[in-house]
């Protein structure tokens, strides 16, 4: 049974749910679970993230898809010291093969969100994963108002959402939600496509 | 007297006027000249740019400007052509220590402009150039609506306009139009700044 | 019968030379064609790139591989126009799906050819492509001297060759060349795995 | 007196030596001093990064000169939780128009270390500090051996060295320490250049 492993950082909850609406998508495939990972700053100790059984998940998943806020135009500290921590998975190739994909989220329509999704990408190429991109153009080319890939991101999921430092009430725009699920969708149906 | 040459190429007339804006900004500053050197298409035989007078101007300026709208998430072909031209002043580092900035242009919200403005910042280091960023931060933060740095981007200066492949009529956004200009300003008083 | 379209510009012959030892790898795996698709200046008319029998055969491939060597930071003109002028296949998604890679080569070690690898999966995105990163450590990592990898190069394959502007008598390394059949021979297997 | 402070992450040592040659350079210039400011872990708490001390040494400095190694294709976690704490000096824009620049150092000849460089350079663009890239082409281009920018990297400086995770007795490569003091130089000299 396939499986997709969503791991993120959120910090206010946007990319929570963000991550979320993946998931959901993912779980509307027949023949599919999704399970979400959240990474939170106590698992980082002196600088080094450690939670063996989350890396166990990862290490078992057919897919993992990678979220991060896009904190001062790049991935989350916190969702950086997890990446270093699975250097270990990488310097034995533990992930290769498996398919990846990513997402962000960030206050400011642009707002430098392409370098996240570039260096999640970055990273999943250390690990010889396969990059599935996302697979929509934004709707509005053909005059749908749907909201599907409404920013323009094409290596990744980009979310955005008016700044709300509290964490409380987090929403997520409609568009981007739909754009995460069918992220989610394409990735259990690109899992059935391809043989182990 | 301080010059600024704004060297770019534009399809469908937006990046032009993006390019027109930035230099009624620095125009604007006493002592300060802004020429616009706008790339053609004609100007490429076989494959490779050519255009000594254009590549003088260049090399006499004090600052240069880089424009480029974003096409299939990088600089245009024909920039392209007038960068790799220059790679003959390059061997020579003729434009070291100029001051450089950069602006793009597309359709989509963010459409990855950042990687073309993260291009352009690359070619100006491989000059040796000092890269002077947008310097406005997106002014809604702050509880304004006058539109400057809308995008939410840094490293240069992003316009977006919806899809108008012909070239008719072009308009950019008035809170595009301000950004630039400001970029303008802004270039014009770093030069001032700067002791050659 | 899958089969594999190597596309790439190559102005002093170490990009072509790549390009070959690629589809060599390819061809090696029973079932897999690769050919290989020049792109030249002289298919550029006022900055435009036109080859419509050349576009057909990217349309009819299974997997693209792009290749460019890098010029001043990023893809040549030449390859960029090419590009450029694919948008009118993107715009209808005619690639999606197909599997993508990249390669680059230029005479640093390091030499910005990173950016150049993540133009080309940045354009592979936008047309929906599932990227197939590199699927090699750096063999050193392991004591070995075959050179593989050598460069430590993950999302395409670099090639470095001490800069000969000639053309004339070009080679490359003969890890870089090993490597770069070893990604010929990923992408054969990596089509025999995938359903269409 | 125009100070420079040098702002690391440095797990082996081996950034900690490309850090005190930049310094090194640095306090040769008449009339600047150079301090190195180095980021540890323990400064993390619950993910976190805290150290009042050092930012408020990094508000007072003319030039910030940043500095990871690459870690999976990124900066350092540990550095990244700096750079993260330092939003709020973001949000008030508290380094406007200081000067920056940036190194990184790995165990591979290219090994994804551009991409470390252009996000320091992001990071510097979202302060709306000007970026100071290398100024030195690589000398073997003249017909030199003294290996400086033997790399070939231009928005920063790169080191290499053999891994060795045991962080005693680190070395660097002759040619990267004097790519590395010559950074210190060139930013001395451009501060003296720059007005306030």
């Amino acid at each position: 049974m396939p499986n997709i492993a969503i791991v993120y950082f959120s910090g206010t909850g946007h990319t929570h749910l963000m991550a979320d609406a993946i998931a959901s998508g993912a779980n509307h495939v027949s023949g599919t679970t999704a399970e979400l990972l959240r990474i939170t700053g106590e698992q980082i100790v002196n600088g080094r993230w450690q939670d063996d059984a989350m890396l166990e998940k990862l290490n078992q998943a057919d897919a993992i898809i990678f979220g991060s806020p896009t904190y001062m135009g790049g991935a989350a500290g916190q969702f950086k010291a997890f990446i270093d921590a699975a250097s270990e998975v990488w310097l034995r190739q533990g992930w290769k093969d498996k398919l990846a994909a990513g997402f962000t989220h960030s206050s400011s329509l642009s707002g430098d969100k392409q370098g996240t999704l570039l260096y999640l990408a970055i990273n999943a190429s250390q690990h010889s994963m396969i990059w599935v991109n996302v697979g929509d153009m934004p709707s509005f080319y053909y005059g749908k108002d749907d909201g599907v890939n409404r920013l323009g991101s094409f290596m990744g999921v980009m979310g955005q959402s008016a700044m709300d430092m509290s964490g409380k009430n987090a929403e997520i725009d409609s568009g981007d939600k739909l754009t995460a699920e069918r992220l989610g969708i394409r990735m259990a149906e690109m899992l059935q496509k391809f043989k182990k």
